[in-house]
């Protein structure tokens, strides 16, 4: 859990496990994406250069640990393989993204669509939601096969609905939560519902550990809206002026927004569209600039209490994450648990 | 099977028992694809226009009616479930080629990504992925959704393949098949398989079903080659122009260039580069004048055999897979499997 966080001493045996866990996922996934064909094995390998924190499997992993699944052996079959599944369906939507974005680079690699054209990295995305399903389906349990396909509906279901309200300044709260709900928590609460289900857990632990997973999940996108406006650029790796440019309106901005008279209103709207321009415009690599030129709108956010909304709003579900690891015994692997959750408050990127 | 082929009257029965099971296999890829999200639904409603002849949900059904489901009741909930799920991976794969084709007209219909954009096709051929695999996972037995998940691996690489031999004039035979099988045969397998299985076949049949599918695949896309070189344009919707505008290369092409010397192959592509630039003209709107612009290569292909050893090519395909058939008792249904096997040959659309 390198990178996530930081792990008192007590929970150190836990972590070893979830690393060498995380070793057996990777070669998990490697298996699952082999082919005899040259080029799709080169685009594979490729991808694994996006691999990130993998916060999904490690909390396949941790909650699995923290309902049954035992700690001094090595993760089931079963649990390893849902890992491996989450993590490709992740890596899958990536692959989409960046041709949707345009975008060129991801974790200092080359994107797919850059790379090799955005046919390849249609059927690359297309290649990898396949072998997800193919290996959750070597499960005998097919509740899991189930799950995976509705989740992965979801999350065009939310992707679609953001096209949809792109440079809608009148979105509402309603339809922003509909979003990330789809986008995100969705697979989150899957997560940490299949780690559960396949622990051998009561129906009562899974739903409750899939509304711990929805509830980090929101929470942690709550939070990134607030980091893109006000981490520094070198730390978020964002800008305000890229969210606005894409047409992608985050809660602070809803907030304040729907908090103002028609005639602050408009004035809001002007100093965004001058942030937005500018911010825009540095391709993600001036944020200092940016920072200077959002200033105003900023401070306009502040002044109608939405930052410090945004922020409560986070801290909310943070809450009603906890609170659903009451039916769980303690354990470490609950405790890591409640630190993840914390931990999406206190990050810094 | 309206415009498939010509059933005669002693067939009536069962033909009227396929057109009621595809009724219902219509309504089962409408409750699989409703969504809560207005924009979802409506891309959905949108799709159901390219609806073709439904050559696999027929052969997912007549494969069942061969193998042991009976045909005096309504197709078996899982038999009808599985006709559906090919349709829908085949629709998916449809809506992300249009996408690589930039194409912007389907069967009379605008194309997602002309109507909605790229990023809505994207992601709609996506949400119909993941539609069809959960269908898929809500039958008891999880063989399918194995089968469905490897398949559309397969898909993929037969695709992927392909564009990294676009404009690859020294593709050799072997390639050729290896695309055909990943792109067109292997689903085409599946569906005889899945119907087979699912009407409780021995797993002797299944496999013979699965040869049978591929075979019939195979030949059909064989024959797409030569009704490409052959047809009017009036019939087959296509130029020679249009395919290697595309840089795709047919069967009798590769077996034309592998046929002749060094030097009547240099004057070959020199014929092929003059047809693909008038033929790419044409817009696929002008067939004679393709045609006319073609015959010069069509005639140096004549002198190598390439257009008859591409018909005996698929004429054995369609033998190998009616032998594929001997297993079966006799029955109705086996013989519309023959004479879908024959229509493969015959056929001018």
């Amino acid at each position: 859990m390198k990178g996530v966080l930081d792990i008192p001493p007590e929970l150190s045996e836990m972590q070893a496990w979830v690393l060498s866990g995380l070793g057996e996922v990777v070669d998990e996934i490697e298996r699952a994406l082999a082919s005899q064909v040259p080029t799709v094995a080169e685009l594979c390998r490729h991808v694994e250069r996006f691999r990130g924190k993998m916060l999904r499997p490690i909390l396949v992993l941790v909650a699995g640990a923290a309902s049954g699944q035992p700690t001094d052996t090595l993760a089931s079959d079963d649990l390893r393989r849902l890992a491996a599944v989450v993590e490709m369906v992740h890596m899958a939507t990536l692959v989409h993204d960046d041709i949707l974005d345009e975008a060129e680079m991801r974790r200092r690699a080359q994107t797919i669509n850059d790379r090799s054209g955005n046919e390849a990295a249609v059927l690359l995305g297309d290649y990898l939601i396949a072998a997800s399903f193919r290996l959750c389906a070597s499960l005998a349990d097919p509740e899991p096969s189930r799950l995976i396909g509705r989740v992965s509906m979801e999350l065009c279901e939310g992707e679609l609905l953001q096209i949809q309200n792109r440079d809608n300044l009148s979105i509402d709260e309603a339809t922003y939560f509909e979003i990330l709900e789809g986008k995100t928590a969705a697979l989150v609460g899957v997560c940490t519902r299949l780690g559960a289900r396949v622990a051998g857990a009561s129906q009562d632990v899974q739903d409750a550990m899939d509304r711990f997973g929805r509830s980090i999940g929101s929470a942690f996108q709550v939070q990134d809206d607030l980091l893109d406006l006000l981490g520094s650029e070198d730390v978020v790796g964002k800008t305000l002026g890229r969210d606005l440019k894409k047409g992608k309106l985050t809660l602070p901005l809803i907030h304040h927004l729907a908090s103002v008279s028609a005639m602050q209103r408009a004035v809001s709207i002007e100093l965004l569209e001058a942030a937005s321009e500018r911010g825009g415009n540095t391709g993600g690599h001036m944020g200092s600039t940016a920072t200077a030129t959002s200033a105003p709108i900023l401070e306009a956010m502040r002044r109608t209490g939405s930052l410090e909304y945004a922020r409560t709003t986070a801290e909310g579900l943070v809450e009603r994450a906890k609170r659903s690891l009451d039916v769980l015994d303690g354990s470490p692997a609950k405790s890591v648990l409640t630190l993840l959750a914390d931990a999406v408050l206190t990050r810094d990127r």
